[in-house]
Order: C-alpha cells, then structure tokens, then sequence
C-alpha cells in the first residue's frame, strides 16, 4: 500500500477541528493557545517525559490516557509552562478540564492539557478560560486552522511543524478500500534530548483502531523517532506525545497486528520521522541537520545509544557549527555513550548525499581529502556513518550544531 | 594535623625534578613537552578514563600501574594527542618509553606516558626523542620547573594549575615528626566531564606510602574531587590522573589505615579538590564558576548524580552566563539526571557567599528578590544547594557556565 504525504497537520484527518487564539499569557502580538476537537469521541494513546520531574499537565494526561477515557479535545498553551508538581499545577489542569468540559457539554475526563514555555510563574487561569470561549466559535476542520494551531505552540521555534499523510484500508462495509489520513503537529527547539523533552507533539488520525493497538504502535514509533533527536541534552518535565483516532475513515477496525496495523505503524512512522528531523533542524540556534547513522551493531538499543552520543556531544556539535572535520570527537563520543565495542574494528565516515570521507578505521585516524570534508560540513545537513562491525542492528539519530545563537537565545529566554 | 598549603605544584616534594620544552609537535612559540623525574623510584597509583575508547598512553599507563613497577619518569606532550587505540599509538609509547629508558639508564616499564591536543594526526616520534633529550639536562627540583611543566601541558587552558601543600607524619626513625609533602598539576578544560576526561592530573609526594594504600588513598578521593567536574559532557579518549610517591620524606612507612593514612588523605584531598575548582573556573570560555550542593539525599550516589545533573546541564550553564534566574531549568536538571524522587520534597536555593533566593520549594517555583538573584549572578560564582529531604548523603559538583567563546573555541580547535 502507498503512504502518500498530503497537505496540512492536524486537521488533516476527518473530524478533527482546531483553533488557536492571543490569550495575552505571556507573549505579545502573537497567539498562545491552541485546541484540538473531534465531536467523535477518540481513543487516546500517549508517551510522556522520562524526567522525574512531571508537571502537572504530564501527570493529568498520563491518567486519561490510561484510564483510557474517550477524549474529545486538546488545549495547550504556551508562554509560560504549566511545570507545577503540587497541588497549585494540578488545580489548573482540573480547572481547565472543567471550564472545557462545561463550554462543550463533555466530561472534564475528555480533556488532555499540554503546556510550554518558561517553568516558573503560574497561569492566570482567567486567561486560559477567556481563551477557551475565544476559540470554540473558531473551531474550523480547515488545513488553515490546524496550521493556525501548530503555530500558536511554538516557543523558542523558528518555524512551525506540521505533516500529513494518507493510504488505504481495507473498508468497514467490506466493500472496496477507504481513504485513511495521519496529521501531525509538533513544537520543541530547546531542551530537547532523548526520552521526550520539551516537546509536543499530537497526531490525529480518523483510523478506526483499537485504544491497545494505537498504544502499542506509539510504543512502537517513538522510540525510532522523537526519542531519537537531541538538542542540548536537557530533558525537560512536560514532554507529551498524543495520538487520538476517531474512527471516521470508515476502515474495517484494526484489532489484531495484521497488514492494516502494520501500514498504520509505517504510516505514524514516516509522519513521526518528519516531525522529528524537522524539531532537531530547528533546535535553537541551528544552522545544520546532524544525522548519526550506526550500522551493524550488536544490539538494537546499543545502536540507539551509539547514535544518540555523537548527536549530543557538545563537541561534536561545535565542530559542526565551525566546519572542522575533527573525526576523533565523534570516536570520543561514541566511546563514552555507553556499550561496549573495540575501536580497533569500527569505522566513521561523514558524508552528505553526494560524498563521503572516512575518518577512522583499522584502530586510527584516517587521512582525508580537507576539501571534500569542508564541502560536507558546508551543508545543511552533515552525516556521520558509524560501521560498528558487531552484528547486524542499525538505528538513526537527529540533531543540531552548537551555536553562539543557542548561547544568546538560553542566556536571557525569560525576558 | 595541620595542614598547610605551599607555594609550587609537582616539584614541592623531596626529590621530584621537572622540565618542559618546546619540541613543535603542533604548536609554535610555547613549549608542549614535559617530564617529571625521580631518581629514587616511586610507587604509582592511578586513574583513568571510563571512555570505552581509551588512548594508548591510557592503556600504557593502566598496565605500569596495575603490574606495579616502580615509576621514574613521567613524559607528557600537548598540542597533538596520541589517541590511537590500534597498533601504532601502542607502538609510539614504547618508543617513548625505551627512548626515555635508554637515554636515563632505567627500564622503560618505569616510564608512564601523557599526550593531550587534538585527536587525529600521527606524532612524529623524532621530535618526541629531540624533545626528551633536550629536557634531560634541564630537569630541577626548583618551584620555577614545576610551574614551568604545568605550562607545557596546557591545551585551550587559559591559566596554569598547581597546588601544594605539607603537613607533619611521625619520623621513621621513630623521633618525633618529618614534614611530608604533596604538589600537583593538572590540565583541562574543554571535553571535561564527571569520570576523568582530557584532564591531566600529576601528583608527586615524598610521603612513604605502601603502593595499594596509595592506590586506595587515590580511588578514594577521585570519586569526589576530578569526577565532580563538567565543562561540556563530553568524556575524553586520555584522561589521566597519577599518583607518584618515593618515600623521601623519611616518615614511618604508611601501611594501615591509621592516623598518618587518614591525613595522607585528607591532603590529597585538599589538592584534588583545589586542581578541580581550577579546571571547572577555566573551563573553555568560562566566565563564571558553578557549584551545586546536594544536601540530604539517600544515597551518595545520588547526591553525585544529581549535583553532577545541575552541573552538565546546557540549559543552566547558558542561564548563568545569561544571569537569568530561571530556577525551573535546576528542577528540570534534577529530574533527569537519574535519582528517583518526590519533587514536592525539595527545595533548590541560589547563592553566594553572602546571600541567598530561594527558587523551589513544597513543589512549586517561589517568588524571590530578582535584584538580589542578579547580584549573586553578577560574580565569579554561583552555588545551587539542594535540600533533598530524603537521607543524610551530600555531594558538591563544579562546572562554568555555556558561552559564546566556547562555541568560538570548539568551532575551530584544529587550527
């Protein structure tokens, strides 16, 4: 079956409205909230941040999710982050729940909350209620809104995410195939690592599917995608991954890890893969794309751990920034990411999609060609390729260069 | 037992000579070889690198160390690092070391070898046997040699590190008390991070100490001084830390762990964590010192986990350059860096050593003094202390803030 990339994000996918407003939280002159409904109750299926440290919207989400209520909306706000522990976070995310639920006629329980910005003061929740009323007359299932919405999200981002694909399933009448439609929205620029960090991302989908299996494919995805970027090394405490499906293609259920579920999975891959490269190409202060590709290592979490270490070195990123192909930061980096390997028998290439140099091979520094190499590193995207040598498991890791801007714009973000 | 801190650094104790050179490995007008000679052999204690990826004079030097030969000579070159883990950086060691040997009439299992710089091109070993012949007939004992070698090793370090210091033990002859002494020096400052990174650290006494009391004395104090620092995360190929002690000093031979062991270890103490301070305060463009103190944890280990957290953090590094008060990203910091705990439990505050804001407490950001908050960021160090309510285990970690220059520095190392 062909996965094909559409228009828009999420209101890509039938049923699904958004809207976005100024709710004068934070930020001046630009919007601050945005709300994600489906009338159609959705299965809800979710990741969340591995920080010790959860705020109170992580830990509101978290219930839903697995108390597995039907969810009708999502409100997220921006500005300033909902990062209470105690009691004054969750109060908010309740409140908040409440006043949706009484603005739509729907249980408070069907109400998922995300929140980003600067961890510190509270939210008047005024606001956020002025803001709720503002959006329901907005509520619009156009391409337009769900866009609206990816923007009213973002922080510290330059740019607003946002992906949509579609393919065919089998239909529920029996009779023939059915349209099936993916959109996304995602925002995170800093303190983005590994393991959900400050990062949102929601998924609509109007697949008719299982609330398990929708689990399981997150589950499944996340792992080779959002946990895979890294920009500084932060994780941060209101990481929210939301996947909601309605139902409405009209799809023959998927209730069993058959074809469908696993064009699904493929599907939620390729749109999480995109969102993903595009918030490690955004990280603060980025001018370049790191990809770390390691091949043939002896385990699958291993290679996800090797990968992972050359895209967060501070080193490696600041070598990226001032284009000098030091390749002995990138077997530095390997070393201390934590499995064990012998650096006699690996090899490191970096290469863009045209050429490549290699680095180190047969237990040493290998000559290269300083021209090549500055022709890669002058790129938008910069490839290191690790040939481990070990077995047979390969995985992918995205980040950024280190920069003076990453400096500035962490250096005084609250003002 | 007082102990008393003394002028010079790897020359302050009896019999150890020093002398550096400049032997044009890669850097032009400075001097980037030095050596460390006692005629009366030493017995070495060591640590090093927990990189899977270890240099060869990593490895060398593990062996000498861990076969107990007795130590004469230590050879160190900067600017260019001889981080081949394959055959011909095991082969460059020898070399040195036989060359060391022949030219001094010892064996070459009495040499340990140290190499700092970039990670890449061979050493030309010609001009590492000119360099050891042109230091030979310069080796003193003089404070001026020491400090002259503790220059010779510096990389992108801005300022020299040496420390010494003497204090009392019982005389071997049993009449009374000989004075015994302990000096170092140590380089670092980019690539530094808990669990020995391209830190060089050289310490020489004259105390008479059993070799596995010297060792343990050394195993002991690493884990809360040299493994407490953070520049950047990144852990290097050649981290070194040495231990020479030749019995000089003429006190009672150290083999228990009595009064005289608990002293030798609170002065090595004393110069590990004075050389830390100094690598963390001149990590690569460094403005400003950080200190993070974990009060009260359960475990020891995670007193260290979560002071290291705070320390390794980008997102509280860049803050204290920026001096923003962003008390969220310390919370943020803890939560990730291992330890499981109940936020609603612990209180962060920021101070010096005048005054102090409390940032966090009974789970929920506090407001606080914003002009005082900017007076302890306006100087040359902050301190983050964190009750964690939990235990009775604490922990201190040093690291500086993210800058603009260390962008600048690692942009472009090589050249």
């Amino acid at each position: 079956m062909e996965i094909r990339k559409t228009a828009g994000g999420v209101t890509a996918a039938k049923g699904f409205c958004a809207a976005s407003c100024a709710a004068g939280i934070k930020y001046k002159d630009r919007t601050d909230m945005a709300m994600l409904y489906s009338s159609q109750p959705c299965s809800a299926a979710g990741t969340f941040t591995s920080n010790v440290v959860k705020a109170a919207p992580v830990k509101w989400d978290m219930r839903i999710v697995s108390e597995k209520h039907p969810v009708h909306a999502v409100v997220i706000n921006s500005g300033i982050a909902n990062a209470g522990t105690g009691e004054s976070g969750m109060l908010l995310c309740e409140k908040t729940a409440k006043e949706v639920g009484k603005q739509f006629d729907i249980s408070p329980f069907g109400v998922l909350i995300g929140s980003t910005g600067v961890i510190g003061p509270d939210i008047p929740l005024d606001k956020i209620s002025a803001g709720i009323s503002a959006m329901k007359p907005r509520l619009s299932d156009s391409l337009e809104a769900g866009t609206e919405a990816s923007r009213a999200i973002m922080t510290t981002d330059t740019v607003n995410k946002e992906f949509a694909c579609e393919f065919e399933l089998p239909a529920e009448t029996g009779d023939g195939y059915v349209t099936v439609r993916l959109g996304g929205m995602s925002k995170g620029s800093g303190m983005i690592h590994p393991n959900m960090c400050t990062m949102l991302a929601y998924i609509t989908t109007d697949a008719a599917i299982d609330q398990s299996l929708l689990q399981k494919a997150a589950s499944t995805v996340i792992p080779d995608t959002f946990n895979m970027i890294s920009v500084d090394g932060d994780t941060s405490t209101n990481d929210t991954f939301l996947l909601l499906a309605n139902g409405l293609a009209g799809n023959r259920k998927i209730t069993e890890e058959n074809d469908s579920y696993r064009i699904f999975c493929e599907a939620l891959f390729g749109i999480c893969r995109d969102l993903s490269i595009k918030m490690a190409s955004d990280g603060e202060g980025a001018t370049k794309l790191i990809e770390t590709r390691v091949y043939n290592a002896d385990t699958k979490e291993n290679a996800r751990k090797l990968a992972r270490g050359v895209v967060s070195s501070s080193l490696v990123k600041a070598m990226v920034f001032g284009k000098d192909a030091n390749c002995g930061r990138v077997l530095c980096a390997l070393g201390y990411s934590g499995p064990n390997f012998n650096p006699d028998g690996i090899e490191i290439r970096m290469s863009d999609t045209k050429e490549a140099v290699i680095f180190f091979c047969n237990g040493r520094a290998q000559e290269f060609d300083e021209e090549k190499a500055l022709r890669i590193l002058d790129g938008n995207s910069v490839i290191f390729e690790v040939d481990m040598k070990m077995g047979s498991e390969c995985a992918v890791a995205w980040g950024c260069d280190l920069t003076y801007d990453y400096v500035r714009i962490n250096g005084d973000y609250r003002t």
